[in-house]
């Protein structure tokens, strides 16, 4: 990965906001809310079915931050294959950015491996992946900061 | 568990915070911080060698929260076994609190498996973590907010 002086690369391109969301896999929405929202006392923003990705997610704010919980719905996909391999647990932490397609560009000619070359449609706004393979195993989501340039551009 | 209206237990000790850090098992932890530190651009807080649990520290501040890479100094302890088995990856995530012996014994009533079932010294101030088993496979630290009554108690 080349080696860049962080006054080369803009602000708007190499910093991150805030932490937007912590997600966790569960197996059984209902028994999870029971610890998350009724014994740790955090309240429950939205609970979402997402037919297309085949889960039902669920946002529990805590600060600037919130707890994501997500629930396959079959057992189709990447994140049903997650929970019956690997159990319970935490999936991936995900970071705002101020402008997204800009901050994937440099991500790549860093040398990142991106699950997301642009910025797609997520539920609370314009996302993208980086592979665990160039996160030290852990599954970073980066999403745009509200009023971004992604969002209008994806129909927000 | 109990079905305990949250009107019955005090705000203080029933609500989180914020996110205070999330913390990732590291091998390499200069290697780790040129991914993020130089490549997402957070700034280091502190590196701090914690001779006693045989492990180094960094925390890198991100909005109201910090990313804390753990790396191990030696093949004897927990986490040095956890990255053995499991490889780099996420550990824990820890959530802020108002009184930490309050909510653990809270927790402890409510039929919560504590690690540690009374407020210990963490590097950042009195802290106790929760096992995997009673948060649906992730383990939770809590941590006391600056000025609680563990911080005097443990001498900080």
């Amino acid at each position: 990965m080349p080696d860049r002086a962080a006054g080369q690369v803009p602000a708007k391109i190499r910093s991150l906001g805030k932490v937007h969301h912590v997600a966790l896999i569960v197996r059984d929405l209902d028994g999870t809310l029971r610890f998350w929202r009724d014994t740790l006392g955090l309240p429950v923003d939205l609970v979402l079915p997402i037919e297309t990705d085949r889960v039902t997610i669920a946002f529990l704010p805590v600060g600037e931050s919130k707890v994501e919980l997500v629930m396959p719905t079959d057992d189709t996909t990447g994140v049903a294959r997650f929970l019956a391999s690997k159990g319970e647990g935490f999936h991936h932490v995900c970071f705002e950015v101020e402008n997204l397609a800009e901050t994937l560009t440099r991500l790549e000619l860093d040398g990142l491996e991106l699950i997301d070359t642009a910025p797609r449609r997520g539920a609370e706004g314009p996302v993208a992946f980086i592979h665990p393979r160039s996160c030290h195993g852990v599954l970073v989501e980066l999403i745009e900061a509200p009023g971004g340039p992604a969002w209008a551009a994806l129909g927000f």
